[in-house]
């Protein structure tokens, strides 16, 4: 056991943070102003919100579906967090409808769910695997919260309290009580917000409960299925085509308990918010195996089965993992939400151990898997996500074109984009009582509260597109404590400052340490050496032998038909060829780009098809954008793993 | 239009020509001594033969399918030719009760088919589009000309001429015939070779009929199917998926006239049986329209839709043709019958002009495509064959492991390759008035009938495994004519004696052209200098860049596992690295096999799954055999197109 099984760092609250401009204000004035909308219009315009008001009767259209409830949560809690960054009248306003429809269709007994309710009202509960149940009640609850913190009303807090005592009631150890878990994984990390909202502890045990029901003896969802009167096995999700067991509870990681699991299986949406709320149990409550379990399926991840986008999900089947090293790239999987899911997890591991492991990763996912989720005019979603589209390539293999939509008949990752961007502030800053940690870099200002005091922080930057990073602390009172600065695992080289003079800080686990007494108008200044990169996968992912990822900053990059045409893969880049950075502030609201020149071997028709020597190639130019920001000009193919000579 | 659209050479007829030693003798006795054998027990084992007695009633087991005869007739016509090389009593008794049942189950009227007569009495010729009635016919006419010429008996000629007779009858251009023709084209070539045979021109008129009416519209297919009631729309072969047009007549070639095919298309073995019959037609009549087609599909195959192994058929849907350049390798189809049906195809137009581009890609089809469609042992066959195995890929992309079986539902490989290895005598030589033509190189004797007398040759070689061919030539009496030696594509340099003398003889077309009077005991050595090459493929074929395959003589090589372990894409073979050919004779009866240096990344798990430098890796020898000879020992993965650094 490496790390005490505690938070060690507690992410600094949304409210403390502003992200003051650059890159992540760009997007979340995006969000606010474009997503955020857009999305509660496909939730209006599909019927989401009217479902709320219970009046469906059978034969109408719009059947409020079982997942439907927590799109509307979602998307509720992103527009709270937005609320706390940027105060606007009319979106609250339409925060406050929702909030109001919600608690009215609050059931007397604290019940709440527009499917079961108008539904299916004699079916709460007798579905847990499939049905969606407790995964709304969870989305629900972390709106709550989200709710209470921006607004400081306890309005919906208070209805999701009765609905979450409600739950508590129905779900336990104890004689009468069901012994069952979300099918979908995300209550248990929603309950231990409501507990630490609102102090009760009940909430969290009831976390726990659902953390160590999980995967056990004899297992509930066979008991389940049989009090429905169905056969348990049947019931098929493939883990791999050919491997269909004939139940195979990895699908929704409930194959054995939690603590004896070892790799990364299943839904991958659904297993990050498992892992999230394990972390939290495992942290409250010092449970080492717990987190040891934590620590063996986020090595499964980092070492065998992400792409390297920090997408999650090799195939369409589960919707999640396949095998180690499975990492197809026309037919990734890699799920928008699942890689919002990653960040909320590996936010908790970096809370026991500021380890860069965790961070690096977080990062690669944020700035690649996730904002690849969303269109630069903020109105299209991507829900999965290739890392190679070929429009001429044999159909076989791939049919998929690759395009963001507005909306999906499950759209879970929409709201989920809205939520994580608008909350963003949180992920940058940490601290305890003697320490600051800088997670991530971006335009922003924070406060800390240390045993010694306040400090207040602020951050100047043009990453991602410039690795330059000025702090300027201002403590209330000149005190000593420690400023843990991350030093991405992408950078080779760096320089570090304070007050002008070169400082010597030791590195631990990828973060800078400096402590000293610090006092108003010190300044640190991290300079990190940024340069193109050329990235290579391990040899067991077969379809990327040969080929090379370019980087830059935190950012994959990739090549886009609209600047390379198509084909993509006849380029080959030499090894050692020069690549070029260079800022367009023309280009997406302005990205930096990579530019070089590949082989292109001649397609003539007029050389024979075989021959015994190489056949004769061009050098061209290429342009290289980010990965995040393909699929925003006219149509084309894409590709990331460049093949190299 | 370069050639005259006649024949300008014949092939030197089996009775003429015998293998009297080396590579193809051993294979013809696996054939004779097993495969034959081999097949007519499952003939047998499947109620084909008994099928032929014509009792069989509804509900017996065993019904004769529409394609069954065809099956019987090939391996009919396969045991004649061996007969004709290495007579055999009992083989030949086992012939004549076959050809006793075909001959007693001929119906009043001529007709003959197991099926129709006892399935579907009242159906015959009402669905030429699927149901194989005259491919059968054909088959049994070929088969019936090689029991002629293997036995001299015309017992089952006779009946066939009947059947032939019938069916001209039947079809035709005048008023009450249909002008319909063959949804599996065959018979085209076997009208032709009965009209040879019996010197009845009325025969070869009919295969003109056939080529004729075939694509013409009103379409045949299309009225045949309404007047079966039928939607003549309701008929799908997808040429590529998500391509399904409503009918798409490619699949048999009737999409157009041939006269304005330009692309091979449909099903490979329906292809290249049809183009075997336009050139003997086109020959016949002078036709040079007909040519011209076949100049064209040629071209477009040669150039843009055959795998290097000379297979055909890049997909399973259609068992043939799709895009150009689109040539997968786990999922090749490269069926046996369509590598066999090319090399039909390939001598014919070898008889127009004696031109190596077409007599190099029979020889490629003969040594890879075709060979590797029987086991060493000669008793069990590809049906369809991969280009590439890999057991630990992801199942998503190719299921398929690649094995040889002894028998298929659909078995019409295993007699066809009894029949062409029987008959591969006749493959060697061609002759006229006054050139003898060598086209490929094996240890054996031949007969010629040139205008001034006759020739007797013997050739002596290792071939393939060696260079040095000798040719001892007896004219009966001295005489000035031409031999044409054909030089290999794959051959860079040679060197040409004649008595002992270096001698200078014009290249035409890839063919030494050696005039002069020749006498008794005059002999001409040539050597072919023979050395491992590489052979690289056009870069439009997406999936062999950056791949190499590896070839020595004629023969293309692969690594199997059995000799390289598993996953075999790993290795990398540096662009300049050395490859030791030797002849192993304990190897399979004796190979030569190619061996060298790979580069093989560790798959180390201790490895990051991504890093910002190559993976290392370590050197390994492999050893590569010849891809007609994998599948013979323990099961494995097998790769032809390796991966070159």
């Amino acid at each position: 056991m490496e790390h005490k099984p505690r938070y060690q760092y507690i992410p600094v609250p949304l409210r403390q943070v502003q992200i003051t401009g650059g890159f992540w204000q760009a997007w979340q004035e995006t969000n606010r102003a474009a997503s955020i909308l857009s999305v509660l219009h496909f939730l209006e315009e599909t019927g989401r919100i009217d479902a709320l008001k219970l009046q469906w009767k059978a034969g109408d259209p719009n059947q409020p579906h079982v997942f439907w409830d927590s799109d509307v949560a979602k998307w509720l809690e992103g527009a709270c967090y937005s609320l706390v960054q940027h105060p606007d009248a009319e979106l609250e306003a339409r925060v406050e409808q929702v909030v109001t429809l919600l608690a009215a269709s609050q059931q007397a007994d604290g019940y709440l769910n527009s499917h079961y309710t108008v539904v299916e009202p004699d079916k709460r509960w007798t579905n847990l695997r499939d049905r969606h149940e407790l995964y709304c009640a969870g989305h629900l609850m972390e709106a709550a919260v989200a709710h209470h913190q921006a607004t400081g009303r306890d309005t919906f807090l208070n209805v999701m309290r009765r609905y979450a005592d409600y739950i508590g009631q129905t779900f336990g150890p104890r004689p009468g009580q069901k012994r069952g878990y979300p099918g979908h994984e995300e209550i248990e990390l929603a309950l231990v917000r409501l507990a630490e909202e609102t102090g009760e502890e009940r909430y969290r045990e009831l976390a726990k409960f659902f953390i160590d029901e999980r995967g056990t003896q004899p297992h509930y969802y066979t008991q389940e299925a049989i009090s429905r009167g169905e056969d348990p096995n049947n019931w098929h999700w493939v883990t791999t085509e050919n491997e269909v067991s004939k139940v195979d509870y990895r699908y929704n990681q409930s194959h054995c308990p939690v603590r004896e699991q070892t790799d990364a299986v299943g839904h991958a949406v659904r297993a990050v918010y498992l892992y999230s709320g394990m972390a939290d149990i495992a942290a409250a409550y010092g449970d080492e195996a717990l987190l040891q379990a934590c620590e063996r399926v986020f090595d499964s991840i980092l070492h065998r089965r992400s792409y390297v986008t920090g997408g999650l999900g090799s195939q369409a089947q589960n919707e999640g993992f396949s095998e180690d090293y499975d990492l197809p790239n026309a037919d990734a999987y890699a799920e928008t939400c699942a890689a919002i899911g990653l960040i909320f997890w590996l936010r908790r591991m970096s809370q026991f151990a500021c380890e860069a492991k965790y961070t690096d990763l977080l990062e690669r996912a944020l700035y690649n898997g996730f904002l690849v989720g969303l269109s630069h005019d903020g109105r299209r979603f991507f829900y999965s996500s290739p890392l190679a589209v070929d429009r001429q390539a044999d159909s076989r293999y791939s049919n998929y074109q690759g395009h963001r939509a507005e909306w999906y008949g499950c759209s879970c990752c929409p709201p989920n984009v809205n939520r994580l961007l608008a909350s963003l502030g949180s992920y940058l800053y940490a601290s305890n009582d003697a320490e600051i940690v800088t997670h991530l870099y971006a335009e922003s200002a924070a406060d800390f509260n240390l045993a010694g005091g306040s400090v207040h922080l602020e951050q100047h930057t043009l990453y991602p597109w410039d690795g330059d990073i000025a702090l300027e602390l201002a403590p209330e009172v000149p005190m000593t404590f420690s400023v843990r600065m991350r030093i991405p695992g992408w950078c080779d080289s760096f320089t570090l400052e304070v007050n002008g003079i070169s400082f010597d800080a030791q590195l631990e686990h990828g973060y800078l340490v400096l402590e000293r007494q610090w006092q108003a108008g010190d300044t640190i200044r991290l300079k990190l050496r940024m340069a193109p990169r050329r990235v290579y996968a391990h040899p067991a992912v077969r379809v990327d032998r040969g080929r090379v990822a370019l980087a830059y900053g935190p950012m994959l990059y990739c090549l886009e038909g609209v600047d390379n045409g198509e084909d993509l893969d006849r380029f080959v880049l030499p090894q050692g060829a020069l690549i070029d950075p260079s800022f367009d502030p023309h280009l997406l609201g302005g990205v930096a780009t990579l530019e070089g020149m590949v082989q292109v071997p001649q397609k003539s028709v007029s050389h024979p098809l075989y021959q015994e020597k190489p056949y004769p190639y061009e050098l061209k130019s290429f342009k290289a954008i980010p990965f995040a920001y393909w699929d925003n000009r006219a149509e084309g193919d894409m590709l990331l793993w460049i093949r190299e000579a």
